[in-house]
């Protein structure tokens, strides 16, 4: 084992000189980072936030910028949703996945709108406009919508859907750097600037340092190549990002992403996640996944989705983070989307949501369901089966099956066209150390570890499988924020 | 935190006195713990075996006993099956899911012709019978059977069909205390006493003891709740079992199966795997189940299986542990079981592997499918669809949309029976402690913690996510006398 890529931490005793100091230390400048670095600034404390890339932003710049915010936030009131922390607890705890961490995900609702008040204080803008129609996000800058299946069966009927997915208002979505993310993350590192918050770029996380009594007192990183030895009087806080790119990591914890990690950054390679486990720490849901189906939502919402064997097996209105999750997971990876012509034609119409899909010539097309099945390869009555079934329901607008809204039953009519999914899934990973609700990252034994916080995507945050777009950066920007406080008071 | 439930290791320079001490100390006396004992006595050193229960045994002895071996072992050849190391890997690594470690299962294979002998040689009987029906286990006292969907779709296009499922001789099977289990353990355990083993009984592993250079050189353990400090001279043996029982592990690594343990023992907290953690030891597979589903494989095979919503979704005949795990992952643990009133009393009428279920009245009963369908609240058309493609291609003795075997295809006549299956599975964790070749616990920096070695369920073995029965008894033997050779060198 080389020194370079030993995890394990460094005894403070060792050091004899430190080339850095501040009160709080926080490693990354994505969204966790730069909320934590705000927060400990605002306590008090002298910041420093060390990020390994030559530029602020992580993942999040380069996100969508979804933040799933609820329980009645003005921007949800001034649209005319109706919404409680409660009917957001209900939905949440439901879409989130089983063994959900029930206190994170009060904690969360709890204070969702204090959050969102907080955000726009500094200076994050929402525009006052929703977005109704299916898509992974709005067409242009408009600053609400359903990002989480809210309003699609079985959720629909858990909870009063109200829309949660708030987006910071992009100044131009189509130059790429400067949407919803960017626009999000902008503000905040402003902020932090503001405050006096200090950043140093090109700097990579290699160990933490421990004192005598086992308190995180330090890091251990690396500069063009050489250590650098940072102390931090108060605390550490960890806010490196996902493991997606640590191919080793996705393997031995969530397979099925092997090979396509998206909506990450390569410098996701799981190092916070690895050196807080040199120190006993103890990690939730490794096997987490955001799993995004690379396809236009109009389109979906307008045929039926089948699996390999020609099944239907998602409402195909869902919000498409579903039903990636569901195709990946459950699915085989393989789908196969059906629509008639007219269908196809109608979708083809509408407001694009996810332009690079929209010149996709179907995969097959065919006069009969009958000739489709054969085409696609099917054994004889499958698909038959499956389309007599829907168009059965769908002729008095239902679906009993699956529950799709009636909005978008039609009965499939002929000729058809079929596009080929298999294999058009990637995603991120949602595991990581288990913190408290004040950030602070739990050892195995169930107490925090002295010294150490972290927020966003090194940690479990409140998803537990399941996701909703937005969860992701929302629990890191608002368990950002706990980092930093408690940090600053450690 | 009190310091009984703490699982940081003490030092051993704080420790006054030892209260026993050995060279190799193995930890839990099932059969990973059994077979590390023997080898280590066997090499040499002087062993001792803490075991937290009154008497030895663990979850094995408690179990069928079956051990995954092949590759063309005097058994399989005895009873006429082909076999060889190399297609008994290609068949694991296609069972055993994505994700798996390629270094271990090529070296389980290529080993596993010698530890049958070993096994045998240790005194386990393997009688000359093979069982070839539908089965979680043989009804009598048979020694090979196909355990893992060997000759079932779709591995039977994947591998050349092998038995491998290897079963020691049951003296009794119906007083439950002399099954595989008991009969694979009693001569192991016989072993061990006759190389010098010592064993002490309701010891509790609380913690790791390790010295200034962090080598593991005892444990900390409780007898009649007073502490006892062990010391091993030249290493520790994890051999603890799964964490099934552990209701805030399952919760946090593998939610599906809250409240759903099975085939494991209540001692079975992973107290193993949280003593290594605490070490910095790397973890993998943490979400990985075995599942078995409480239904006669007789019956299942002679019907058609189906989801919530009334589609097929795995071939019938397929090993059991796969339909469970496809149930309980896959289909919310929602399965139906539908035979006509024929094939029930042909499976009735079969030798029972699972007789519990045999009195088991249907929980409807129709004279068609259409009434049936209504019955169990199905949307109109769905169930029929199913079983009209099945009858399709049923008259013809094939399953194209599944590849269940001719011999178990028959067009569903009428009456109909069908039986709920909803929730009825259960399962064991596969996850824990990443351990090398040689079953030395890897640290997260990826080299060896110093005298620390771990086999059976408090490891991530063989398995991934997949699992085929006898791979937990199989890896854990094999690994389990991996262990105690290497602590005995050590």
């Amino acid at each position: 084992m080389s020194d370079v890529g030993d995890v394990r931490p460094e005894r403070a005793a060792a050091i004899s000189g430190w080339d850095d100091e501040a009160d709080v230390v926080v490693v990354g400048y994505g969204v966790a980072g730069a909320c934590a670095a705000i927060e400990a600034a605002r306590a008090g404390a002298e910041v420093l936030v060390l990020e390994r890339t030559g530029g602020w932003g992580g993942a999040a710049a380069l996100s969508g910028g979804f933040i799933y915010l609820g329980g009645g936030t003005p921007l949800q009131k001034a649209l005319g949703f109706d919404d409680s922390p409660e009917n957001m607890e209900t939905f949440l705890t439901a879409a989130l996945g089983p063994g959900v961490d029930a206190a994170k995900i009060h904690d969360y609702c709890q204070g969702s709108v204090e959050h969102f008040e907080w955000l726009v204080a500094q200076g994050v803008v929402f525009k006052e406009e929703f977005w109704g129609e299916p898509g992974w996000e709005p067409p242009a800058d408009q600053g609400l919508m359903f990002s989480g299946g809210e309003n699609a069966a079985p959720f629909n009927t858990i909870a009063t859907p109200a829309p949660r997915g708030h987006l910071p208002q992009m100044a131009d979505k189509h130059t790429g750097d400067k949407g919803g993310g960017y626009m999000l993350m902008k503000p905040l590192v402003e902020t932090a600037e503001s405050l006096g918050v200090r950043a140093e770029f090109d700097v990579r996380l290699q160990r933490l340092v421990v004192d005598d009594d086992g308190r995180v007192v330090g890091v251990v990183a690396r500069r063009y190549g050489k250590p650098v030895r940072v102390r931090a009087r108060r605390g550490v806080v960890l806010a490196t990002g996902s493991f997606a790119y640590n191919q080793e990591m996705v393997a031995a914890y969530t397979p099925l992403l092997v090979n396509r990690p998206a909506a990450a950054i390569e410098e996701h390679d799981g190092i916070g996640i690895r050196v807080a486990q040199a120190l006993g720490a103890q990690l939730a849901h490794m096997d987490a996944i955001e799993v995004a189906i690379f396809a236009d939502p109009q389109v979906i919402a307008r045929g039926i989705l089948v699996n390999g064997r020609g099944q239907r097996y998602i409402p195909e209105d869902s919000y498409p983070s579903h039903i990636g999750q569901s195709t990946l997971i459950r699915q085989n990876n393989e789908a196969f989307l059906i629509l008639d012509e007219a269908g196809l034609e109608e979708a083809l119409g509408t407001v694009s949501t996810f332009a690079a899909s929209r010149n996709e010539p179907p995969t097959w097309v065919a006069e009969s369901v009958a000739e489709l099945e054969s085409e696609m390869g099917f054994p004889d009555g499958v698909l038959q089966a499956t389309v007599e079934v829907y168009n059965r329901h769908a002729k008095d607008g239902v679906d009993p099956v699956l529950g799709k809204k009636t909005q978008w039953v039609k009965p499939l009519g002929t000729p058809l066209a079929a596009f080929d999914l298999r294999g058009r899934t990637g995603g991120f990973t949602l595991g990581g150390v288990r913190t408290d609700l004040d950030s602070r990252v739990l050892h195995v034994a169930g107490d925090p570890i002295p010294g150490l916080f972290a927020a966003g995507r090194c940690t479990s945050g409140i998803s537990a499988g399941g996701y909703v777009s937005g969860a992701s950066l929302g629990d890191g920007s608002f368990y950002g924020r706990r980092a930093g406080r408690a940090a600053a008071q450690a």
